[in-house]
């Protein structure tokens, strides 16, 4: 049964543990959490709540990330864009480091590469899958502008960020005392370090685009770190500062923007007619056969 | 004039103008810093002081890493392990990002990729080359076991983690007030995530690498951050606790690490009888002729 996140809350409430309120949440059970509790943090001192890895794969130069709240016994924890072909490498790390992994999220349905979401279900049960539900592909889960996805005390803000594909969302951390500070927003291909996704496919449009970048991202703090979903030329993190000054194509005027859009020449994904269908249930939903 | 870096904090000190006192510097005057601030803090909340970037080249999956002091007007920075293909991306990052680059350092005399520290001294006058003494290459700065290197008012500390090659340090930030929390150590090819460096030329010994690694890194705080030189599997970091639990070869005793690290059967660097003679100096002194 799928049901939208916004909607979970008063069920999650009455079914779990007296704990600390959160407005908004969906959370199962979890299983008590194994020993390890390395912490990277990107907060205050004296807040090592959040455990944050950026993790890469080389073939489409996507960017994985993984983000738990390891201060909750439970070390409740979600992937972000998860890649097929690296499927592997990250459950062994969440297992690695006592992480339960309990969303497996996308940005949007992608078109370079087949997201890990369905094969992670397959090896690890209870994991549930979440898109927007703008983007038409099938979830667990699905979000709304504005939704809260809890993983212990820890969240992230939707916000739908449309033009590269028409359901596009960039997922934020919290703005609330305890959440991470500087922000941190995972803008899958709406914003690529110094430039942006192309608009050619998928419902993309470059008027929506720019208008999506500049209402939903640029105007975050300025120190919000920025975490794209892909980059080609080894860069790991910006800022919206940066961006906002530096982004080659999105620091121009509406006109000037759609010209260079229209303009790429870019080629026909190689991946797209395999990775959109696919991601379009969340990737392939069982393992692939073994040749 | 080549001075090794521990003699010069008098005469440094005596040319400054007043400050904090650091106990061991090596300083120029800077030009006023440009306009962008942008922070990204490992620290605490109200400690945003260090400026840090990881940045990836993709053909000899090398990581080169930018730190700066961001809360110092003058925003000094360093470069550690810089490759030359990139060079001009990195200095493009530094300017935008309005710092001033002080130092381009080595871990050690790479066998994979050409360090970008000579072009970068062709480029931007004033920046001074770094690498151990016992590398025996050429550079502005020798440094030695136990040595501070100060940009701003962060520093790095200088340990000798030889084995991979015999002149293999790693740099780790201060232990002191103000500098960042977790300590962030930059392990070069001694250790690298749930693995290590081939211990097989250029003076190198698994007895000495085992022994390094275990007395000078698995000795740091268990929540010390671990950036190796190289990832090949798409890992960004690791940590103390991680490595100490779950590093492929270093979790073993030593003579089954001896045994792993002589059956390898690594072939020939293809980039090591350019790269090598090269890095001895410090990289291509003069920019290649163009084509």
């Amino acid at each position: 049964m799928v049901l939208p996140l916004r909607l979970i809350p008063r069920l999650a409430a009455a079914a779990r543990l007296p704990r600390a309120p959160r407005p908004i949440s969906r959370r199962a059970r979890l299983a008590p959490a194994l020993a390890m509790a390395a912490a990277y943090s990107t907060g205050s001192g004296a807040d090592r709540r959040l455990l944050f890895r950026q993790l890469f794969e080389k073939e489409s130069s996507t960017y994985t990330y993984l983000l738990a709240d390891v201060a909750d016994p439970d070390k409740p924890a979600v992937l972000i864009d998860p890649v097929d072909r690296t499927v592997d490498r990250d459950l062994n790390l969440i297992k690695e480091l006592g992480l339960k992994l309990v969303y497996a999220m996308n940005t949007h349905v992608h078109a370079d590469h087949v997201t890990g979401t369905g094969l992670i279900k397959t090896k690890v049960p209870g994991v549930k899958s979440v898109i927007s539900r703008a983007s038409g592909a099938k979830a667990d889960h699905f979000v709304d502008p504005g939704d809260k996805i809890h993983f212990g005390n820890l969240f992230l803000e939707v916000r739908a960020t449309p033009g590269h594909t028409a359901g596009c969302v960039t997922y934020i951390t919290g703005d609330a005392d305890g959440q991470p500070s500087p922000r941190m927003a995972f803008t899958g291909d709406a914003l690529i370090i110094r430039a942006c996704g192309r608009t050619d496919f998928q419902g993309g449009s470059p008027d929506l685009l720019y208008q999506s970048v500049h209402s939903q991202i640029f105007t975050l703090p300025k120190d919000t770190l920025l975490y794209p979903a892909h980059d080609y030329k080894g860069f790991t993190v910006s800022t919206v500062e940066e961006e906002v000054a530096y982004n080659a194509r999105l620091t121009k005027d509406k006109e000037t923007f759609k010209t260079i859009m229209d303009n790429l020449n870019l080629s026909y994904p190689k991946m797209m007619d395999v990775a959109v269908p696919a991601n379009l249930v969340c990737g392939i939903q069982d393992p692939p056969p073994k040749i």
